[in-house]
């Protein structure tokens, strides 16, 4: 009888090795087949063993990523003959990272398939820039969304950039909400407009934290209105995240100002 | 010159020692003394040296929490005194872990402290239940909320449940949105009856997530107007968590069913 496959979709973290899971770590070590795509560090490919092989999917067509259709096809294809598939995502798998797809095409193909969460960049990024996301005097919420629109993955728009997601971004941040916009760095002017336009106060503290949990991290401050200016007169590249609240600007500087109780309970 | 003194916030994720990051397990396994509450798996604390004082502040005041302003003084009373303090917290320390006080606490007594994040209850649960938080074509959101406020932690009021907390949630689930509920089954029956209040459908689907990502973990599903229900007649105990939205019924049976584009792209 041939030997069984199976996929397992795991989650690489914001980019430090250290920062994987020991799962993760454990199943990177005795990897057979590696697929993973391109927001996964360097470092992190290196804890493979020689053997194993590595397949990109960010860069299998030139300068496009693979569509999803084909990405499924291809773990599915191991899978069925007989291989431990360990199909590597940066972050969370469940978190923007389109790893409900890849659960879907597996279980509809009939191939066993695991999930190996990962810390995502929106914990990974808070933790080294010390931005706590929820506080019990700041914010009881924390949203995340994605800024763009992931482009539309065929053939004919490989690569295009998608656009600004639809949202109704106004409930999703204010007063007690922390708001995490992932991707956002492209769109951070309309982000901004269409906050401001929904009602939300042009004074609101938001951080930038470019390459988060990575050596190379920059946190930089300010408020909504100037996001636009902070983005493009920093020159902030991807990957970055906007975190958006009162939680950004509770530093040693101004915990006093805004010690203030949120969120208080009913009777 | 005394040693200086440093204060390591880590997260220890949703219980299972496998789903610590390396940097953690390090930590854990290097660590003098251990500062750790009650939802820290004791699976995890046997990786500390036998040498190590572990430290519990869920148990130091017979059935009741050590509260907030007398864990902070604790660990800055030990790191002031040269020690390497890990401060070790189930789940994510920015996600209703407390942390953000912990680190103002150590900053304001010029202590230095530094976060290591860890995977929420959130991210370890949707990935053992197979549950995505966000899907291309059913969630472009997720947003986490404490369903009930942590207890006043005073002498007086130490052990008291806390009330439901004061949310306009309708923002945060509905079409294209996931809500997940932390600590939220004491009071499931008043999170539906105001979601529906609110404009929420009683056909939302729902998934209970009891023990999530342990070995005794049972994912229950239902909808919105059977949650409480729900939660009474399966006897769910926390820890668990409570998820709200289509993501929930994307399994075998209904993908086909519930396929459909939220989140259009402008152009």
């Amino acid at each position: 009888m041939a030997k069984q496959g199976k996929i397992w979709l795991v989650g690489a973290g914001p980019g430090d090795p250290e920062l994987l899971t020991l799962r993760a770590a454990r199943l990177i070590a005795g990897a057979e087949l590696i697929v993973h795509d391109g927001l996964v560090d360097p470092d992190i490919l290196l804890l493979a063993p020689r053997s194993a092989r590595l397949i990109s999917v960010a860069k299998a067509r030139a300068r496009h990523t693979m569509p999803q259709h084909e990405i499924d096809a291809l773990l599915i294809r191991h899978a069925r003959a007989g291989r431990q598939v360990v199909r590597l995502k940066g972050g969370d798998p469940f978190i923007f990272g389109r790893g409900g797809e890849e659960v879907e095409a597996a279980r509809a193909a009939g191939i066993p398939v695991e999930v190996v969460p990962g810390i995502s960049a929106a914990n990974g990024a808070a933790a080294a820039a010390r931005i706590a996301l929820t506080h019990r005097d700041a914010a009881s919420v924390v949203s995340f969304v994605a800024g763009q629109c992931k482009p539309v993955l065929s053939d004919a728009a490989g690569g295009v950039e998608g656009g600004l997601a639809e949202q109704d971004w106004a409930g999703l941040a204010g007063k007690g909400r922390t708001l995490v916009i992932y991707m956002g760095v492209a769109t951070a002017g309309r982000i901004a407009e269409k906050l401001m336009a929904d009602g939300l106060a042009p004074d609101m503290p938001v951080a930038v934290i470019e390459n988060g949990a990575r050596p190379q991290m920059r946190v930089l401050r300010g408020l909504l209105a100037g996001l636009p200016d902070l983005v493009e007169r920093e020159r902030v590249v991807s990957p970055a995240l906007i975190v958006i609240g009162e939680v950004t600007a509770r530093d040693d500087m101004s915990v006093a100002l805004l010690a203030q109780e949120v969120a208080p309970c009913e009777s």
